[in-house]
């Protein structure tokens, strides 16, 4: 799951990497492909073909099958992909990339499930070294295990390994086996097409299994190796959505347990849930019910929590975000905002500036220093420095067809219940009086009043009381 | 705990259940009787019963003890309660409904503990079969745990059981047993009634025991055996406040698991708590923080959360509902919903609405494809389709004595900070200014604009700000 | 962790503390002195100073270190420290203490390690006990755990202790020893200056090791002991982010066992902090994602959460808050705030009073059976009883200059986005209507009414409306 500028082993060999996508997940109670299911909000395919990108692998083809539309629209081609109309096992799935395969003759080829997204740039680069070092024509990417029930196990030879044996096939001794398969390996691609021409589907199954490539490499006087993770949870996948959780919390806790070692600090990690494309600095901490998401930035010694949601946002060092929602937005030092806040998309927060509860900030620039306390939607505005805005500000961006913006001078004062309706300009240190609706633009220093005729008629409320009174005790 | 249409055994004679509620909780440190503390805010009694109802049984007495008043309260005449005035044991709390049962002479009946609440319909159908089938006069459910100890053991003979042996008195061979009484009964009644008359209070506790009426029968010649549930959580119960938290925690878990199997997807079930009357469809995501709580159902491929409580609603379809809380409303397929939106009792939210933060609906339909983006109060108003909200509305609905609605019209558009003072109509595609306050019916396709003298002073704030930099700086 | 108001042995003999504070915490990747690091809000130095406090011991001497500024500027003259220059080891670290120490002469005095959070009043105050009624130099405070790996062990005596072995030094035998030293020591105070004196740092990390105090005294012909500690966390300590965590999540389910033995009840744990110094009646409900910080007192029959911040406030019995943020702040019997309120630092809600969604309260004082009920702002005001507020009303208290305070007599009605401009009052059972800027005062029973000119320009929106089709539709 770490990154990794590691370089590729530095042989002048080209690398490519199938991925089998073409599962179901029938237990999933959903017509999603298996792969497409989400951990952490990316769905598994992404995380594995992730691992093949950080580790330098630039060609990829991926094996798409069951509801193979949905891959190929959500791929929108970022990578190749070949059709397995029938579903036959897994050597047959890699039969189909033969085409594609005869384009990389003298490459080593990577085969990973599109469903088993623990899948690491440092075991994809550790299992690449030894399978060159030592000359493989396979390298079986394994994993130690407590519990290896239901697993294919590795058979070790003096030589490398010299098979593999599914659970249901194993002796007892074997069974007792901790290493087992993976289900990911780099063949020698020549070797690979050798070994694809031979797989049969004389079994009960009817199927081609990938794993018979083993024996025929073997049986043919190659070598064949095995590789074992240091991250055992490269063989995690899900058939059903207890199986999924199981992957969400698993991811979960990796990367909270990362930051830590990083310097984050967490008080109490329930409910919060961390992308893997996010990066916190050191003494910041994270409360309880915090959702950090796609590509965000969280700079040093900032208060996140409790429950936020931030995507995609880049936020400065030393910002307060208590119960905030933030999409696509920047934040930048000394920020405080909250609770109660939502951020839309192509909002720009200044340094030091304060925005306090109910306030909806919406593709706009607030400047620095600026305070927005209250109850305010500030929507397609570019906001100055210094600008004070009284509670329930409203800026009219959209009059039912098009948008236009606003704009604020720094030192502005907006009062309470100000309408703005765009396109305005409020000019520098101009001031709005409360409950006015501001049509034209403000004069910098000026004061724009819109205000109604001010009357009070007595006893109004006194008449009006002896009937709630009534009301309230059923007696006149 | 699950649900089940399975008739009850076809045998032409009647059932009917005593469920015992006399019980205090002392160390809950309440007032309340034991049974009346709630899982996932459901009174224990409450799911004892709701057993019995799906069982088929609907003759149920409830024999109360401590504060009765407040069962009875909470029962309100929906099934008959006995008051067993002094605690002297659960055979003694059995006597007490004597003349109840005598109306049912040819029957089985259930007892049952009002402090175990997850005795489930399969369980009391499974063990009513074996009862009738085996011609039992007593059948004690049971359930096998890893860890029985404090529990009454069942000691099983060839023929049946040959009786229960408590905890204390069991020998260290008895208590290797792992097969456990959970303290509900089939019996037949008259055989009941027998063995009630002989059961005697001569222990060390000077009570009646239930249990001793096993003994009484089997020497009387009577048949005894046991069922074991295949639900051992049968015998759980709470004692204090850290034995509810883990009934809490089970209930929990146990529809967290359900629903997962029904094709639900939990990302991370931190602060998840699910009311046992609920119904979500497959491919609906469940975010952190989300309590669904009474008779609610929500339809398939929502995304609700983070931190939600929906209480009785209805939810359609393709539904996003992201910290909201609704109340007794109802939702349909496709609106969008949140961040911080509530929605109480009597709303309706057309297909397709869009509403956006810091906005409240209250006893009002809001038509389809309506907007209602930020910071509005929409109160005992009928909103047509099409209709969009500026930001900052509210609906005067309540003049201090009486409450009125409002009525809009289709494609109407109500500018920013637009009061609406009820009853008061706004026309098809009309229009209200912003800041106008709206006393008078507007008609279809008119805009109605309340607006004060609008004034600029110019060079008021330049003046201001001198003396706000004054203060700010402590220079002149 | 418990309070305890038990007295110190009454032998007339003066106690005091040393607090180790001198720690670096290398791997949180932070400045700040290990000491400092929070559980629960809480400096861990802080923790023990309470312990010490509670245990009636007031003269505390901290032997500071690393970063030693930001511990001086925290204790703020609390109590002495003294700064070890190098770190040369505990021992070296309690010479820093000689001079402080020869104040008290007849003396025992209680040596702590300052990131060791969970020392309590119960264990110094025993320990103490026996150190004098044995007649020891020195008593070891320990604790016997399952897993004593990396702990240095007690080696006990006929007559007290013979020794501590560290974990490297422990032969197999000794290796199995599980009392282990928890860093905390009683000494006669002559005894330790005697042993101080003597202590030598010819070992591999030329260090002074506290420890060897031990030996010399024993050599000295003292007697030495040890007390196990009841509470086994007294030894824990974090090094890292992830013990860090470790120490808050123990601190944690400890307040929150305690509080469910008094009869706070709780559905869901999940995302709940609650505070050292808080204090929770029984019969509240306090639900997921509550965080109770400060010295907060919350009454009897209150349901608290889901996600509430409280800090520094003091709740009345049978008060409701969801999604409430309340800081210094105060609420009376019964009253209903929420969902999504905050009440900022100086606010007093009186009983009965009924606060809806979207409402800030600052500063202010609101009278009984009043009801703020939707997307209002009440700053620096006094507001009387049985008012009732409108949606959308907001106090100007603030000019950019100044903050003045709002009145606002008993019965009230304050129309829905009215303005008040303070300072201003609104009188006894006045009016204001909605929409309305109020900038003088409205007298007693009057109604106060700022209207501009309404209008109604016809077919203003039908020719919008088709303008919007067009837009929407694409087509003229």
């Amino acid at each position: 799951m770490g990154n990794t500028d590691s370089a590729v082993p530095t042989q002048n060999r080209a690398i490519c990497a199938v991925v089998l996508a073409g599962g179901q997940g029938k237990r999933m109670k959903s017509d999603l492909p298996k792969p497409m299911f989400e951990v952490l909000d990316t769905p598994m395919l992404d995380w594995v073909l992730d691992a093949c990108s950080q580790s330098g692998i630039s060609d990829v083809c991926v094996v798409t099958g069951f509801n193979h539309g949905v891959i190929e629209a959500h791929l929108d081609g970022r990578c190749e992909t070949v059709l397995q109309s029938e579903r036959r096992g897994t050597g047959h799935a890699v039969m189909m990339t033969r085409k594609w395969l005869s384009r990389f003759p003298e490459s080593d080829v990577l085969i990973l499930n599109g469903d088993a997204p623990f899948i690491d740039c440092e075991t994809i680069l550790g299992a690449l070294w030894q399978h060159r070092h030592k000359g493989n024509a396979v390298t079986v990417i394994t994993a130690s295990i407590d519990n290896p029930d239901g697993y294919g196990r590795i058979l070790r030879s003096e030589n490398g390994i010299s098979g593999i044996i599914e659970d249901r096939d194993a002796s007892p001794e074997q069974r007792k086996i901790t290493e087992i398969n993976s289900g990911a390996y780099w063949f020698d691609t020549k070797q690979l097409l050798y070994a694809l021409d031979r797989i049969k589907s004389n079994n009960s199954q009817g199927e081609y299994y990938l794993t018979d490539s083993v024996f025929i490499l073997l049986s043919a006087g190659f070598r064949a190796d095995a590789y074992i993770s240091a991250n055992s949870n490269v063989v995690l996948g899900a058939n059903d959505r207890k199986g999924l959780l199981l992957l969400n919390n698993t991811a979960r806790f990796d990367i909270i347990n990362r930051m830590m070692d990083e310097g984050v600090e967490f008080i109490c990690t329930d409910g919060v849930t961390i992308g893997k494309n996010v990066c916190v600095g050191a003494g910041t901490k994270i409360l309880q019910g915090v959702i950090l998401k796609g590509k965000t930035e969280i700079g040093e010694n900032c208060v996140v929590g409790p429950n936020c949601i931030i995507e995609n946002c880049k936020i400065g060092s030393g910002v307060v975000l208590n119960s905030v929602q933030a999409y696509d937005s920047e934040v930048e030092r000394g920020a405080r905002i909250g609770p109660f806040v939502q951020l839309r998309p192509g909002s720009r927060i200044g340094a030091g500036v304060k925005i306090g509860n109910f306030v909806e900030i919406k593709n706009s620039t607030i400047g620095e220093d600026t305070s927005v306390s209250h109850l305010t939607y500030v929507g397609d505005s570019d906001v100055g420095c210094g600008v004070n805005f009284g509670c329930g500000v409203a800026t009219a961006n959209y009059d039912g067809e098009n948008k236009y913006r606003t704009t604020i001078g720094n030192d502005a004062f907006i009062g309470c219940n100000t309408n703005l309706i765009a396109p305005v300009r409020i000019g520098n240190a101009a001031y709005t009086a409360a409950g006015s609706t501001i049509t034209k633009d403000v004069p910098d220093g000026a004061l724009a009043i819109e205000r109604g005729e001010a009357r009070v008629i007595h006893d109004y409320g006194t008449k009006r009381l002896k009937a709630r009174i009534v009301k309230r005790t059923g007696k006149q």
